[in-house]
């Protein structure tokens, strides 16, 4: 029996450790894709206690805390920190097979020095020993990320935002990580939810124009493009719970556009002619200036009305879905491809039944423009765990050039979730320590070292022209 | 090599061996959904031979038989028992990888002391060992039912049935276990089916009322929900090809009844907006008593129609279907969730592509109303098996809170099929012990024994409210 | 850790050991759908080097090429045999997990007798050794089929073919290679396609009849049948991105066809009725010849407009379909069931997502006509890799009976992949010899035997009726 997650938890062969301890595990960290708050890096606070760190904004824990009975008070709402993480210990003990379970550990001790497994019995004594941790050593963010070994984050930000809190970043002292921002334009493109007039009124001020057709908004996201660009974005992201793709005419368009300003309702359907024109120009826009363009696909937000209507988006009521997205896909790839503006294009799938389709349609649009230049995205949010990497890695192998691959980013809004690095490491140099044990792989030691720590960090660095 | 299905059989770690042999084993069963027939254990007759016990009414079988190219005859027909047993012996030697195959022997050692594998060549000596121990011994519904520690079985019953055998069951002496009747209201349901019109007649009969609109449905059948409450009645059950959802007004709903009571056709998207209707009823009647709701999804049935015309339903032509389920899914609970009327619910998938989509669907609509209100129900039919039960409890693991899993049911129409319970318990331990042997989940005795009684028997007796 | 891909690749127990090597290592091949030229075998040319033999036309190699960055040129382009070499070694090394990199070393070691890992560093080197080979040995067609110990070869053929090759290769001495027909009337079905109105022109020369409606074309197809039948064909191929399936009449298929050959655009919806009826006409006469009916669903191709625009189909843009396939697929077979004329039908998949719908789809038709009369066709194309061939295996072993299946084809267009029987057989005892092992399936040898020689070769060649 191997003990509780020790050094060489996930790590079952000889080449597994090797790979990771030798090679992996002191790599840097490439986070190109995460939610963390640039204000809250650059105001640098230090956390009261644990359950702030860890419970104040986490919607993982709190779903499953909502799933082990627990009420909304000892998630969201007033209780104390210490009545949290006690309910929190018990959610934890039942939540067997969970990467929330691993997570917790792997961050505990590397974070805090605690190796006691958490349970309801426990709780209170990591609760303190977590909090004299915090008060006696420095969790505040830019020493949790530094203490990472994080070298570019790169925050998803709305096209209207100043980038005030990057600019500052620029100049902290002794911060020693880049903090670019990423273009995300969804609320411009989604035409069909409320507060879509609202939002294209704050585009418009946010360019000093007047919005007043379906043009101006195109011409209003490439100039706040432009104005990313100069602040060292590198990558857009955009959000899609199935991909649209339908060419409408102008007119058509335009109609569309002028209900959705006098806040009529406009279906998906109706929706998606507007749509396809705004990514084809964002597409060819990222084109030109180097960008990558990151496409999730897949969730289902804000299922349950009466929390949504309490508390707002991004609180654990997202789930999984399951629309059919091959041939929307495919067609949207290639009417940019047709053109001549194909950006280099990072795919995440939620659903794992799409693991397929993705890690094929890469290979419908590479080029010699980069090195996989259509990347199939980590495993993500619902499937960011052993098996939802494993799988992703699996199906990259087996159809793509996992070689090439550009590997792990957090997703995160928390600080200490960069532990989930070491995770994805560790399941990557298990992956293929087996391959390499069991004679599927040649045991070459430069090739190996060469491919995991490509994997690990150096592959997203080339990948998307940082540094 | 270990022995064939010995004590240990899918035991591969001592872990998983101790919690099967010091804790599972011998956990009484809980069998929350299951098509025994309340008749047939009140009646209590002793089967004649070993192929009346098993190949009577085993669609499984059947569909096995036919695809090793066995004729009709030897299935559902007019062959003698010995016949019929070793056309079955012959198949299963070549369903190699089926849980039929395990099954098969798990029951031949549980009930008949016989250890053989059964094959071609052992046809003959298995079915006279297998005869000479059901006249020698007692293989009676109510005797087989004891000797595999039942204590609760919910069968599935039509609403207008009058639970004459279940009230009889309760005074029967010496049967120490509890037979309640599930509530399936699928009938009143399919105004899209052949039969629907005979049917609400039936329906207004049992409820001494004339049925005139669809109100009036709906009336009856809370009515009924009534009725089976007060006999003890626990457990909604409905089965969905694809879940509907489509509000309509009440004219239009009225339209489409008014068609169907006079035996026009309508097709299943002319039936959704009935069907939500009453679903939406019937879900806020489970609310109000405290019953759970289960929700099958995915069976495509009596895709054979000459076989259907010649024999019905429930004979072996039913296989999987692959309808996108989430949305609707999404918008019926969130519709019983938004008027405070959501019960208790179970979702059950037929297809492996849904488990991410129900394993998330679930932490939408958590609440402190019960741990794990909202389930993941186990692998059935065609997932009950090695792999699919691996899978479900994986996607649970990952996503929700495998500790408060409910577990197994059998679905079943057979009593000797008791030896699932098994089967799935070493399943769980097998899981659990790899994980604790690996060193993912912490060695803890006492919360390991809880969990696994937990999901072997504690957790469905605690979220159903029974004892 | 094991040797690089030794005897024992993939045989991870003495079972499995014992199972391939001394029954299905050396059992002949029935390669029963593949993609090969009968000219090229008629002809019999030798390759001018390996880079001719492995690159010229495999556009599995240059889609892996094209992920690395590799240009055009190297690909389809007209760089020297040596410079692709290099190219293609290069992107080899990157490959881990992919089946090329195991195809490539299966091949390199069994026709050329090199067992150096194939990289960047080894390019050169193996690239001479492989040409010497080449030169002193015999790399001609018909040479590396009996080698690799083939004896029947499905080509697959238009319904216009005149099959010319086909007869003189019956004529060839000491070629002991039964190479026979396909009929693929995939160019007849696909109404909605480009080219369609001058494929029927070519079809009614081809039948010396002037095909005036789409009633002509039925028979036209009819008469091609009966020709390829006389010339040895048992097999047809349908290849559906979905399974079209729609009851349309005969006026409105008539118009939809002359439409389509007066060149108008048609959709797929449109294209329905045509398609259904043709498809029920054929399988009626699939039926009667006593064939059997392929279809390979989930195919989304050519992707890629530029490069199909400048090269064609198959050179490697084409990906995974996700529709919904269940329905429609129940409904076709069950038409042709209905009217007694259901031939003996393959089902393939390309999206995993569909392994559990075919696999139980199986079942719903099977008969006493033949063992397993409907066959889940093995892991093809994009499921062409070890998870795939297990994943299909376990689907089948779990849903359907194992034991009767008619097992590989190579689907290929290279004549040294037939390693990829060699790569079957392995996975197939890895995973029959770990059941054993592991006391899941009885270690009943003759049985055993029975079963992976039957899945290697006999079941096919009884299942399609060969010699």
């Amino acid at each position: 029996m191997n003990d509780f997650m020790d050094k060489d938890f996930l790590l079952d062969t000889e080449t597994a450790k090797k790979l990771f301890h030798e090679y992996c595990e002191n790599m840097p960290v490439c986070d190109y894709h995460c939610h963390l708050s640039p204000k809250e890096i650059y105001e640098n606070k230090p956390p009261r206690d644990i359950s702030e760190l860890w419970l104040k904004g986490d919607h993982y824990k709190w779903r499953a805390m909502r799933s082990c009975g627990i009420s909304e008070e000892y998630c969201t709402g007033d209780k104390s920190g210490k009545e949290k993480f006690e309910k929190f210990a018990y959610t934890i003990q039942y939540a067997i097979g969970n990467p929330l379970y691993h997570w917790a550990h792997i961050e505990l001790k590397k974070y805090f020095g605690i190796e006691t497994p958490l349970s309801a019995q426990t709780a209170d004594a990591v609760y303190e020993r977590a909090n004299q941790a915090i008060q006696n050593g420095d969790f505040r963010p830019q020493s949790l990320i530094m203490k990472s070994n994080v070298k570019v984050i790169c925050t998803t930000d709305d096209p209207t935002d100043d980038l005030q809190y990057h600019k500052l970043l620029k100049d902290v002292k002794g911060f020693d990580c880049l903090v670019l921002p990423s273009f995300r334009p969804d609320k411009a493109l989604n035409i069909h939810l409320n507060g879509f007039a609202e939002y294209i009124n704050q585009l418009g001020k946010a360019t000093g124009t007047e919005i007043k057709c379906h043009k101006d908004v195109i011409s209003a996201l490439l100039k706040r493009a432009d104005y990313f660009n100069e602040n060292g974005c590198r990558i857009s992201d955009q959000s899609f719970d199935y991909v649209p793709f339908s060419i409408a005419s102008d007119d058509e368009i335009e109609a569309v556009f002028r209900r959705a300003m006098r806040e009529e309702s406009i279906s998906q359907q109706e929706a998606e002619g507007y749509r396809t024109k705004l990514l084809l120009a964002l597409g060819e826009k990222y084109h030109q200036l180097g960008w990558a363009m990151e496409i999730h696909i897949g969730a289902m937000r804000n299922n349950n009305t009466a929390m949504f209507n309490a508390m707002g988006a991004d609180i654990g009521f997202d789930s999984v879905g399951d629309e059919n997205i091959a041939y929307s896909l495919s067609r949207f790839l290639d009417a940019l491809h047709s053109q001549g503006s194909l950006p280099k294009t990072v795919l995440f799938n939620l659903n794992s039944k799409d693991n397929i389709v993705l890690a094929t349609m890469l290979g419908n649009f590479q080029s010699d423009e980069a090195e996989s230049k259509i990347q199939f995205g980590p495993a993500w949010w619902f499937l960011d765990h052993f098996d939802g990497m494993t799988e992703q890695m699996k199906a990259l192998g087996n159809l793509g050039i996992l070689g090439k691959f550009i590997g792990m980013e957090t997703d995160s809004r928390s600080f200490t979730s960069y532990g989930r690095h070491d995770y994805f490491r560790r399941i990557l140099c298990r992956l293929i320590g087996r391959w390499v044990e069991d004679g599927w792989y040649a045991n070459d030691e430069n090739l190996l070292k060469e491919i995991v720590c490509g994997i690990s960090y150096n592959n997203a660095m080339k990948y998307f022209n940082f540094k």
